[in-house]
């Protein structure tokens, strides 16, 4: 697989120069559109479940960010195109106005899709103001702001094409979002290893010297006392997660979590999310159509509960947060399958050089993003950012698990070790999979942990 | 207030010959698309409750009526367009596949709003073919089914009206249906008169040698007695329910059926459906946008339960709808205010002449469904169409109260003194008033039961 | 089948005078106490579902009822021996006072079921110095109301076997209220017959001069007009129903409204309340145990869905609420199978005499209650009783349907022709069952509907 | 406040011998129907919400315990006193049997408390048949499993202290529990200190070699990194938590997380459960009846999130599981508050004798539970124990948080510094309260946090 290239190289010493923003800002604007552009008018409407917005209510959301912590207060007489959008588009920042109720935002026909492309518009040209001509006293700022925006819109693109991906599934007319994605290759099977550390004091969460931005949840950095661990060299195929559920997988209450066995007992779900059985093939809908499951690409959209109930089967274990990111940050590089490679779905690992056989850490960036065994709390010394830009991160801190290592829709530049995404236990519209991990043994990797569970 | 001239003349000796319905099939087929012409493509899209459907669908599923009952039965050769749509497109017709469940209307981005156009053309020139040359075996059948169709259509197209308000009335940006609308006419008030029937055995339901379309649910016509009662002559208006309101009628469960009492304390509700007060004004939603209540236009959307309330409050009740339809073959004309008059609301009823002051019953037709005190139940010797269209009325006979005299969104021609309608006791999104009635007493109507209700 | 004496006789002109009340006052009093006998002090406190209510608290509302309707207002210096129980039990009566919640009967612990007691014989002993010296200038108040108290105990006696009997049904352990129940007697199985009545203008509901209790929705009596109609000589049995079930009734919609439809296919209902199948017999709960069904017994625990399915699965219908009491008027003896028959189920109706066996109607009293196809609507003249008792009846007169002629856990001094209960058209925990109706065709009756219908 | 003595003492060495283990079972086991002497029959049968089960349930479940898990596999000959209790009393071991459905427990009548008696005494006396005469092979197996099921009823002793609390505060009547409780003490208020630890590597979990017992969740033991933190003297007391609640803390988003937030919303949230405002002074429910509430005491029955708004607001933030367990581990003793004081609710924190003031950490141990901000997930090598005890902890490790230290309702004998008990953040039930902590400052504590956060 190509690396992807970042599809805008990040400025320089960010973020202290608002100037040096102007590029990125437009870049990351035409992203979201150009991520739309496939769909029709209709598809830009639909909720097809409270988790999910409607694409034109991410394009209006992440523009009203933009005008909420930028052009009202630092843009000297600003005037909004339209009051009411302050409430529609306010996601969930309850200090600042009232946010419109989440379920009923599939309720909105107005503002129409191309009413929402004039509001982007207007606001790109103001912030295209801003840019250029930022006042000298809030230089800082309104450089940490267009940067926290830029990132947040990033974060939308990776929802949109999930939320897409939703609401294309639930048509029995089958819909494709693109025909013009790229097709994933066809690889052979490559046998996971086991990757050995030996843990102790180590380093966890963004550096405060560290060049680059992070969120807030990344911070402070901090030592965590790792004891030795090994690593799964990639995450669990669909083939080996087709092993579990053939050898009962889903009818084991021995397997789940408590909260795990009653939703999938209640939800009747016996597979992955978007899997459909015909005669003996399964198959899922992938962004291009519906495709027959490729064996050695990652399982994608399981939920943790089946994540860690694949792993209570295996004999195995997930990884805390700490120890992904302890891994990560002695691979050699952040490739990976991201957005720009344009296949918006996980693809099969390429086998590492014969030359370096054991070393590889395969696909901890891109391609699916990993559970964790961690739930998402907040890190020592954790500080909020101030006013209702607080609310970005810290109040969502209870009652879900943190991911690691972005996906095949996250953009290259969005990405980095001490990333910490967060969904609910239950959550599978995500490009969700899992990488195994187990206490130090010293032993060789069994030849496949599918084989001995039998 | 002008006379609705009905949007096509009805053939003459219905249902005996298909050709002459080829007309009335394009006009009641043009009409629906006019109905939504000052619609946004979004606006097709939205499902605002489980009882709304997305106007595309409406459209989609009208078509698909004559599809399924008309052109695969009896078109020879007539291949469909899309063979989903069979199924996304069936309402309610379990014997004849497997209906797309109702509350997922809203989540379907596909087909598109120029695809269900597409899909009604091309089945609008099948039907042109078939009705120009019918083969002759299934003559008979193809005019009624297709008569029938035409009624159905215009079913929705109050539907529609219904739906379409429901949808932008949830819309924080107050988005108005259409700004030609017809500007209601101010009117001085009128009081309400009591008229007396005499009852004794009437015919009620449609007769066997009526000329004219009946649905299935109007026959076997039959006999019933009834003691002498009287009708007001106007509905109650929206002053009188002011009047109730402000007098606590919300507040006092002597005045409510018992699953009334808990449905409005559950809502919340004390007032009709789209009200909201400002300052000391009350404020209405309607097609034409926010508008202040008009103190003598009937009161519309409320449930049976809150016009029950009402009636008991005033010492009075409502009609049965043997009463109503006895009342109703009395009266002089059908004329009232229909979709064709262009306000789609109702408006205040007009003075009666001074010549003929006593006998006139006003707004019987037009202007807001009337509930009745009758449960919807079979009328002795009902039978329904056979096969699969044996659905249409019959299996919807539990759980609902018939409504009578059509409202300002039913087309001219669809209604007639014998005409049933019905929801359920807590439906408020229909244009539904009332009119009260009582055992017959003799005495002079009180200058106002409000007042004497203090 | 022995004829039932009523447990009481009722006092002569009833209600004029409240001296003449005491005897019946303190029979229903203790008949109440005697059906709780067989209890346990758990079995008192369960509310196995919103409908049901524990044991102990109808034991406490019908006291509350006496002491509320009675006591308080025209017993002089009454106390009460509990404040707080004039919420706890009242049942809904809320221009009197705020009922407790009704789905939450079942967390009271407290009262005991002593103290239960103890309220009741505290009311008993009051009520005795009321009735023994009422106040001259209420007479005719207290006869009255110590008359609908009677009636109204009376109502819960048979509420109490129907609570009972779900609340051990709930119950892995099978418990049995009791083990000395009459046995059934084995009888041959009757052929249905259709008997004819004619119609035309007939009198409904309790008229004026006529002696003995009504409540008030059975008046005012008035005429209604009946088309010629036949009715089944027995309700439809276990095997006829059986019938049903084996050929596919569940499951094929066009026999069901299409709120029974849904609601069957929720729930998973295949089969009457109570039913299991083992091996190929049927078995089901009954207050004796869990018994093989008896093919000729009375098909009970059917819901008005199920009953109107099987009638038009049947090709008939079931009759209106008019057409039952004519003919039950018509008939020679209320007798039947009532709570004093010991029973507390429906048995196999016994065969007519030999010298007459076209007239007789057999079981339209006793063993179940008959679902009708009339909902449960006000007749024409209705008034509800002034004040609080106004909620007796009049508020429920929506949503219902009506069924006729007491059932095996009603008192037989309890029921008359013009007695109307009701039910909501989904509730099968009444002793329910139903028995067919059809125009008058003259035709003798096929030898058995379910063969034709194969 | 006087040491509280254990009720039992633990047989030294434990879990090795069989015999040794006799006198604490029957004392554990005698203790448990002490605890329910005060009780009427109807309480024992009562569930008032899901998570509560009715006390009688409580009381056959720990019996079923030993039975399933002791008698069943090594009691030779054992005959089950009624094969359905495996069923109905299964808590919720899917891998053993079928669990009778919790929401369901308070539907159960029968067994009859006397029954349920009937059942603890047959077992008990094959208990101690089994412990007098253990089988030889199974002696090791046997005493874990007895050990474990005296904890395991101990902890039911506590969820029945918390479950009858919740049954009785529903009741309108107010009943008391037992009016022979202890009456706390009036104690002046204490101020909060903060008390340094300076971190670094130290062991968390039971220690292999140490002596008693632990439950499987505490171990493995093993090393975390703390950094330097501050814990509070005491926990949060009412007074304290009267001022949050004074100052808005209910109305202020940017207090609460999101969960939070919505919940308190949804439910009205705005005080602690079982808290009363009767004018100017706040009253609680306890199980000596409704008292007002002590400024001084800890503050109880509030959920994670209360805990968590309260800690943002005081400026500070909840203790992790691993500092409380250091601080815990560095007291000097356990004593506390707990069961056997008497009192069954938290009381007002004792002064520290005058030449010590800086160093004790008072109610670690007793009096409330104290949340920490940890989630309950799996420490590094947890193993579960092997077959359907298993299922005991482990299944249960997610979607919910830690506390620490036991309460008022815990048997001294039953906590220790190591015990991590968990509720999911939004329960209330248990006698749930907090401590603060924060990052090291070296700071001196302010006088008040409430004053300094107005």
């Amino acid at each position: 697989m190509s690396n992807a290239e970042p599809l805008y190289p990040a400025p320089a010493g960010e973020p202290s120069a608002p100037e040096g923003w102007l590029n990125a800002f437009r870049n990351v604007r035409a992203v979201s559109e150009q991520l739309c552009s496939p769909l029709e008018t209709e598809d830009y409407v639909i909720q097809s479940m409270d988790d999910v917005s409607p694409p034109k209510w991410h394009l209006a959301h992440v523009t009203w960010f933009f005008e909420t912590f930028l052009l009202k207060p630092f843009l000297r007489g600003y005037v909004p195109l339209n009051e009411t959008y302050d409430h529609l588009f306010n996601s969930y920042y309850e200090t600042h106005s009232n946010p419109f109720p989440r379920p009923q935002r599939g309720l909105l026909s107005r503002p129409t899709v191309a009413n929402v492309y004039r509001y982007r518009h207007y606001v790109d040209e103001a912030m295209g103001m801003l840019l250029n001509r930022p006042p000298s006293e809030h230089r800082h700022a309104i450089a940490e702001r267009v940067c926290l925006g830029i990132h947040h819109e990033q974060q939308h693109q990776e929802l949109l094409a999930m939320d897409i991906k939703h609401i294309l599934a639930q048509n029995p007319l089958r819909p494709v979002y693109s025909k013009s994605l790229q097709i994933p290759p066809e690889r052979q099977p490559l046998p996971m290893r086991w990757r050995a550390y030996k843990g102790g004091l180590v380093s966890i969460g963004m550096e405060p010297g560290r060049e680059g931005f992070a969120f807030d949840n990344e911070r402070a950095a901090h030592r965590q006392y790792l004891e030795p661990f090994e690593l799964a060299s990639r995450p669990v195929t669909n083939q080996e997660y087709l092993c579990f559920m053939e050898q009962g997988g889903y009818q084991d209450p021995a397997m789940w979590l408590s909260d795990g066995w009653h939703l999938i007992r209640e939800n009747g779900w016996t597979a992955p999310l978007y899997w459909v059985k015909d005669g003996e093939q399964w198959y899922h809908f992938t962004l291009a159509g519906w495709r027959p499951v490729d064996p050695n690409a990652p399982v994608c959209h399981v939920s943790f509960y089946e994540a860690d109930a694949f792993a209570r089967w295996a004999g195995e274990r997930l990884p805390t947060e700490a120890e992904w990111e302890q891994a990560a940050k002695k691979a050699r590089h952040w490739n990976g399958n991201f957005a720009e490679s344009g296949y918006l779905q996980p693809v099969a690992a390429e086998a590492v050089t014969a030359s370096n056989p054991h070393e590889a850490l395969l696909q901890m960036f891109g391609d699916v993003w990993e559970w964790t065994g961690s739930a998402y709390r907040p890190y020592p010394g954790f500080r909020t950012l101030s006013g209702s830009l607080g609310e970005y991160n810290g109040k969502f801190m209870s009652g879900q698990m943190v991911l690691r290592g972005g996906c095949c829709a996250t953009p290259a530049s969005h990405i980095r070790p001490t990333y910490r995404n967060f969904f609910p236990p239950s959550a599978r519209w995500a490009f969700s999979g899992f990488r195994l991990a187990r206490e130090a043994t010293g032993e060789p990797c069994r030849d496949s942990f599918s084989q001995s569970a039998v």
